[in-house]
């Protein structure tokens, strides 16, 4: 497995593959690897020929009151993990090696930013939007994969392939539990062990809602109500949000009809964990 | 020479191209073709095996007062031009072909937007930005030419590209000029013919200015002075901005030293006409 560091060598690799004709799939990541991201490397080394994974915390998506500083980091297990998974390239760049001096320009969209996370994440998804269009620009991948848990993320990532007419096929791949049903992720590791019962509230909620939407209960308010009564009778618990919304323009939705998406996010303790679930009516 | 229309179409003829090895250039303009325009495809041709020009009057980069609908036209007459200068592709889709009706992504740029034509313009060089980032990721050249008469869009994109790592050398290339001095526009097609004494104007007080600054002169002020008041005497000439600036930031300078920037843009009669020149003092 080789570990890149520079743009230039990262660019040099992927013109050499491609002029063979090798297909190349990309898994961005923040690194402190987990099962969820190893999900992610099986997902594009299946559709692909050689497995880039890139390990960097992007500060242009964190904003000032954010956890940037705290982000859990694990760079020599992170590799071990990767080169276990049989990955080909761990691409992982400085801070400085991606943000240059005079950096300026910012990839952005207008409408799906404005829903769920991105209400107390004013940033965010510009960060998101940004350094992806940058990996996509060094690693040069056929294909790329992104986890389901980031719903909004992945909503994202895919509308800017679209309006910016990158040539790669956006793969999203299903949330990764653990056993007890908390979606796997880096900042879990924050948790402190009493939090990580109220944690437990999130996937459980989601699996409630679902019930009553089998059930035939078609007002997305009195599900909303249901869910979030449960997640605040968890000690350590803060709701962001809890919201029903159209799967694919995140707009609210009045009738509980067809898909729709439920997504939410909740301060425990320390961490803000999401979670969210496509609930499918019954009937 | 072929004449492409559709994404997925010019794609394909790229990754063809690009497999095989051959080196790709691409020239974006947004048609009426003139001698300027030729002169880039030449800059191109001398990089590379393939020459790509695109024709597209993108209707993000035009304010709403602006001179969209106006803006002269002649895709036949192109054609039959590029295929005499040797061009090998022609890309001209159309505006639906380019903007779907979810389109909400734009790239953008911080500081060298707020200057000169970005004052203006104030949405300008986001659809400039956003445009050409599509026609990378369209037509994925090894290359591409701007003409240095649009000096801050070549700023521009020579920014977007260094910031969101496109793996493409970007190329200015001098402005021509008719004999008498005018900087070749499409725009030009606009001028009646007693307004294109007055719009000599423009290159005849970059040269006093040029003349001012070889003499000694080092104020920016007194420069700016002597040109507002030849342009002025003019008839049927309105100035937008005469200004000296830093040439990579574009930022004010309070002394003329070392190469700075001069640039103006001048109503003529219906036409907003612009053109600049770097200034190297004597002495």
């Amino acid at each position: 497995m080789k570990v890149i560091a520079t743009v230039k060598e990262m660019q040099a690799w992927a013109d050499r593959i491609r002029r063979r004709g090798g297909r190349i799939a990309l898994t961005p990541t923040m690194g402190y690897l987990h099962e969820g991201h190893l999900s992610l490397v099986r997902e594009g080394q299946a559709r692909s020929d050689y497995l880039v994974l890139s390990i960097f915390v992007n500060p242009t998506q964190f904003g000032p009151e954010e956890d940037l500083a705290a982000y859990p980091r694990a760079m020599e297990r992170d590799c071990a993990m990767a080169e276990e998974s049989g990955v080909d390239v761990v691409f992982a760049p400085t801070e400085t090696e991606l943000y240059g001096p005079d950096f300026q320009t910012f990839v952005s969209l207008e409408r799906l930013p404005r829903h769920l996370c991105g209400r107390c994440r004013p940033v965010h998804f510009r960060g998101v939007a940004t350094v992806v269009a940058k990996l996509f620009n060094i690693v040069k991948p056929h294909v790329v994969v992104f986890g389901e848990k980031d719903y909004q993320q992945l909503l994202v990532i895919r509308r800017m392939v679209a309006d910016l007419n990158f040539d790669i096929e956006v793969v999203g791949a299903p949330t990764v539990r653990e056993p007890d049903g908390l979606a796997k992720s880096s900042r879990n590791a924050y948790l402190a062990p009493d939090h990580r019962e109220s944690a437990l509230t999130l996937s459980r909620s989601l699996n409630i809602a679902q019930d009553m939407a089998a059930a035939g209960e078609t007002d997305p308010q009195r599900i909303v109500a249901a869910t979030q009564t449960l997640i605040e009778k968890a000690p350590h618990t803060r709701i962001d949000y809890v919201e029903i919304r159209d799967p694919h323009t995140l707009e609210r939705v009045d009738v509980v009809e067809g898909s729709v998406l439920m997504a939410l996010a909740v301060h425990v303790g320390k961490s803000r964990l999401i979670d969210n679930r496509i609930l499918t009516p019954g009937g």
